[in-house]
């Protein structure tokens, strides 16, 4: 199975882009849409640029928590989760150079990242997808879906999270939101 | 910094290669010699084979042993290490099913991974490298430097890690050994 994606933004893809909001460091260019590719797939004609990225591993969830995700969570691709978010992200080397159980200490212990974000399964999924071994501008890419009537469950997520002691290790963030094309 | 690696097996390169041996599954061709390249460097005419590799920040190793690592390890290109082992590994769809926890727990606490590679510092230097995520037929490659005189504990500490738990998820194992020439 091919884990690979690339994120290709520009005039072809069935989601539109409602905005691109620079939420730590340089955004990127506006576009009209977004195109998720699949495994080596080229983008089409007229991208303006392409995040690659791969399905990973999980690297910091643990057994339980993994249980309680799975008991809760739904999958990508539900028909009225039309509004969906791509955050990039690239953390400091300050975040690198920790060993294993300091970054996770700060992930979970002080941020609750995991347990914040189950608290708003099953309406916000999402997929995290990681980047910063393919040597790419960002470390992960994280794709949020949701149905109209959760947006405010969304908001409400993104804050939390970029209000935790993890965020003091975000060199970089981008806020990309889109909206499922109705006409494709 | 450029973390990316290629280990090109063909007829150029300062490491002669002096044996190749599949531990588990399908070997790789014999060669000649053994070119390490960086970043986006491409091998020499009359390359083999080429395994790409990223080197990445640590998945396991706590806080604690990262410090005892620090205090004992010396690093690679010392001049009386001219015995090498490049060790190209794959582990099992089960094993990267597995939580972090999980995964932390057979590595070290069963089968003392860390542990038992300290002991054999600083005489046994290595380095890690990862490739899953690249799409490579390997999941790691371990590069590992040390003095002739201490190749009888390299055969120990190899001799261990097969023996563990955790190699019971390895599915592809080659062992490659070489010695650096000495008339480059």
């Amino acid at each position: 199975m091919d884990r690979r994606y690339g994120f290709s933004g520009g005039s072809a893809g069935p989601w539109l882009v409602s905005g691109i909001k620079p939420v730590i460091g340089a955004s990127l260019d506006m576009v009209d849409r977004l195109e998720i590719l699949e495994g080596e797939a080229l983008p089409s004609d007229g991208s303006r640029w392409l995040l690659r990225s791969v399905v990973s591993n999980e690297r910091y969830v643990t057994q339980g928590e993994r249980r309680e995700l799975r008991d809760v969570q739904q999958g990508l691709g539900r028909k009225d989760a039309v509004c969906a978010a791509l955050i990039p992200i690239r953390k400091s080397e300050a975040w690198w150079a920790l060993a294993q159980d300091e970054r996770r200490a700060i992930l979970e212990e002080q941020s609750q990242h995991i347990r914040v974000g189950m608290r708003y399964l099953p309406a916000v999924a999402r997929r995290l997808h990681h980047c910063r071994d393919l040597g790419e501008p960002f470390d992960f890419l994280t794709w949020f879906e949701y149905a109209p009537g959760d947006a405010e469950g969304f908001e409400e997520l993104v804050g939390l999270l970029r209000a935790t002691e993890e965020w003091n290790y975000v060199e970089r963030e981008i806020d990309i939101r889109l909206r499922r094309d109705p006409h494709p």
